[in-house]
């Protein structure tokens, strides 16, 4: 049994790990052959592959980024993955002798590997992205750590707010889910925290943060980059948003924080904290998460589950069909953003 | 509605932010009354107590230890929980003018609520336990901080222990389950990980040491503390075991490694993590688990559901009978520790 | 003897274990009385203040920020530190019964401490700024700690970077000397450090850039905010510089990122780290600096070394007068930016 | 011009960085030949080495631990440096075609260097250890990281302590030299400190411990291995002390918290930090430190600069001579200890 290991998407901390103990157990105790395709589709395409075993995934755990590269190299080279597409894929999986995929990736990625299984192409889904919003699974490994680095963010951001009496903005990833946000907030007992499930005016949040300095206080609001103000009228426009609702420039929290200070008079400052969300050493829950995973997805193929996607339930690395992943993105529920709101104003 | 919050047992990074969740929620969304006892059961019963409202938990989500204090003191001044303890307790309860208790501790203090339950004393667990060996619940708040420092412990020992071709032995918490171990030993790596579930001779283990020597690495141990060596002899016992296999001085790491430099010939040094596991500033992870713990809590008491404790069920809090949680130590299965063998030798 | 402390200009780790070194030994050993002013000379003017003992300074050693604030507030109400503004100082001392300050801050705060010792108010200087271009003193606290975060970040962006291909640039503080840059970027690795002090021409770094992919590796740039590159024309003017080669808009890797991007055609990221560089926790060392700026501060007070600095020079503190610290920016010397270049391309 | 590189005695936290330095400063600027010999003097004698260039030594700077291997394998085969071992040292320096050493290690390395240099055998001094007990330098790298995990233990201890209203007792490294101890305690706000360079009897902790007590605190007790309380009588030797008055077993804090215990009824509990202490990742002030130290070597070769040693002086990397470095163990001065007892009691 030929398996190959291939990486698509944003790079998530916990990917080395995944593919560690995928390898140490597909290998090791079930005797298959690995390789590992660099760069994702691209080093699919261009035969560009390295063999996977214990000496290559040793001492992985603890490292972040990925050893195989990662891209958005697109999988379908004609078009969105009809069957003159599938052929390809099928020639080259015949002249590498490849049988199956492990697929490590986000929504994206997910939704190739069930195209591929739908199409006959023996594919098992490893969810990857620190955006969490993935369907099917309590949590995806990267969420952790990015949650940590951005927590870590609100910690240092509210020493020097509190010292100079200023409202701090920090905008963290999460471009249709707000569930870094959601977590960091909590997390360092953020005053403000906004996220694209759930609008609020311009007009909402400086009267929080009026409310905070009222009680003497400085607020931090933690904004997850996909968040939209709400009714915002033409001055908001020209201050600094497109026809949209989007920031003009920059990010959100460059949006906010102008608007912030001239409403409510109180010196407020910007921090988009940006890639180093995804970078570094894994946590010890990602590595252990990410480590299941790969153990899980070996064991899958053993037994033959194509068409699964690695997930956690509870404490459980459960196998779900890819279907129920992709089925929808996994956003932030009423009831949770309510919970967090707690702290708010 | 009073209500009464106390600590029992050791401390547990999150326990602050747990009250902090359960006093914001409860205080400005329920309306209740809330006090704290300082040092557990103690306080209780020499009337030291503080009240409990935004101020007093104003930036409690970051830091360690507990801010109440925590003890061992017995809850139960007569004997072991028959009805003249219980009158004691309603007696200070009718003093205090309470209806109810938060109780935050692991095992003995949720067998304590139940007890306390079961004798019409109404009673909600808030469960906390580094080790994580409580039942009803996927994780308590805790275990992932003293995961990540035992964790870091490895990756720091892993790089001298390389450095010089030494095995090193890394002793950290857990009495009755591994899971601290579990989890630190799959996260960085371990070549071996002993738990207390699951015996191992002093063979088996140099047979391990031996073999990862072999294909050129250094081996790094990590055992719980209530790991035992199985088939002791005379002789293993004069170097360090006492007649029930337990070590003699010093911790089981302190025993093993001298064991295993005498039997492999290969230079090998213990540490015993100790107390360091249980402090400092929670994770992330911890952060949002107590606090969320704590807002259920308050929402519990607002509900009635005296009895019961929160559990993490998922990504959901969910409300479980005292009961349940009780009534088991939750170890690590045979499965689990299978996986994390994988690495192993 | 009553003195006055107060704290200007942006904060840096390291102020409170300062207060807590000077206090401890300014109280308890030398039997002053302290008192502090809240924010700045703002607290002074406004008569804001609360008294400095063990108590007031218990467990502030690992805190960021500055539990006094600080402020950018003026100590000159009437002009620029002529006769009429300090007899307002004056007065003002007499009104608190003040007998001298002890001022904690950066160039401009030390400048104005030297003023006011020359007009005869009695002030003793604490070197504090993140940026390290103060003269006198080998390093001032705070320095450490941004340094610390901005090679975390470099850590994290290079993991990040190379599992993309990317290059990715990091904006870190310095708008006048590139220290954090110089120590960030050698710490990390960095293939490509930009320095306020060393202009580089676009065309210089995008070959350096070029250089580093074709030995197979991804770059990663640290870029210092004040950091200008040379010898733009028009069509770079219109990518992002105004006239005078200043970004536009956003920090300068906002500016070099699509630079480098559409000249070398390597996909480029540009973070901004902003902030969190002056929050949080200080290091080890920072304490330790800044404790010891604060005991011999108190010993200054005590032998009248008004006029005074404190400054590290190799290992001691040592008194050195104000007019030498602020006669200069310490800026990063050729040769000390030479070595960094080591690594370059 | 081909140099041998080779570590002896414990890791430090920066050696890979030096190596780093080394090799970029002397293979790609000056055209030297480089080798790194495996575990030390093992592999010098043993002829196992590798070469060293830009790629072996690529990433190197975060990684602790040493890549090369460090050992305290003798140098002298024959005797302790007599005649025989130099010629068994030259004739297999000819063998490899070496003309001179870089040698990275403590006071027992460098005084090794002075000798071969004396003999006429070309040798420079890389100075390294997490004591900071070498002369002739401010800091040696690896004692800022060492000092920085110290630190980061005092901090999570102080937390469990004061929630238990418990003493700790946490000992590091240090056996003739305090200055981890010295640094942690600062820095971490400890309320007793106790070194080798200053004894201090049972009775005088035990009223210090008292005395934070009397004021609501829980006491935090650094100690340095190399502490050994004074005036200890038979009573407390059978307590833990053999007749020289060093602990009969386990670490010293294993020695003094039964005996803090019994003497005040405060509860008293023990961390021995152990190995952590010299591994993991270094501090970014150990990476710049190592590197310039690195680079600073590869120029004296350059220069012809044979027996000297790196030393840090303020903020430049000096040439200074072996002889002044190896002349004395520097200790900890006693005003440097009476500042640190600022807190105590």
């Amino acid at each position: 049994m030929r398996i190959g290991v291939l990486c698509s998407g944003g790079d998530s901390p916990g990917m080395n790990a995944a593919i560690r103990g995928a390898v140490l157990r597909g290998v090791d105790v079930h005797g298959f052959d690995m390789v590992g395709f660099m760069d994702g589709w691209r080093g699919f395409h261009e035969g560009e592959w390295i063999p996977l075993d214990r000496s290559t995934v040793r001492g992985l755990s603890p490292l972040g980024g990925v050893m195989l590269g990662t891209s958005r190299a697109r999988p379908f080279v004609h078009g969105d993955g009809d069957e003159s597409d599938m052929r390809v894929i099928r020639e080259r999986m015949a002249e590498y002798g490849l049988d199956g995929f492990l697929l490590i990736g986000g929504n994206g990625t997910q939704t190739v590997a069930k195209m591929l299984n739908d199409a006959g192409i023996r594919a098992i889904g490893l969810p990857k992205t620190i955006d969490n919003d993935l369907g099917g699974t309590d949590y995806t490994f990267g969420f952790d750590t990015a949650v940590s680095i951005a927590c870590e963010a609100v910690d240092r951001l509210r020493t020097t707010g509190e010292s100079h009496r200023r409202c701090m903005v920090l905008e963290v990833m999460g471009r249709n889910a707000g569930w870094i946000a959601l977590h960091a907030g909590m997390a360092g007992g953020a005053q403000v925290t906004l996220i694209p499930e759930h609008p609020e005016s311009i007009e909402q949040i400086c009267e929080w943060v009026l409310s905070v300095r009222n009680r003497g206080r400085s607020s931090l609001v933690v904004v997850a980059e996909g968040f939209k103000p709400t009714g915002f009228d033409d001055e908001v426009t020209r201050e600094g948003l497109d026809g949209f609702g989007r920031p003009r420039l920059g990010g959100i929290a460059e949006v906010l924080a102008p608007l912030i200070e001239s409403r409510t008079g109180i010196e407020t400052r910007a921090t988009v904290l940006g890639h180093v969300q995804r970078g570094g050493s894994p946590t010890a829950f990602d590595r252990v998460l990410a480590t299941r995973t790969g153990l899980a997805a070996a064991d899958a193929v053993k037994e033959g589950l194509w068409g699964t996607m690695m997930a956690l339930r509870g404490d459980s690395i459960e196998f779900v069909s890819l279907e129920e992943a992709v089925s929808r993105l996994k956003t932030v529920p009423a009831d949770r953003y309510e919970q967090a709101r707690l702290n708010f104003g």
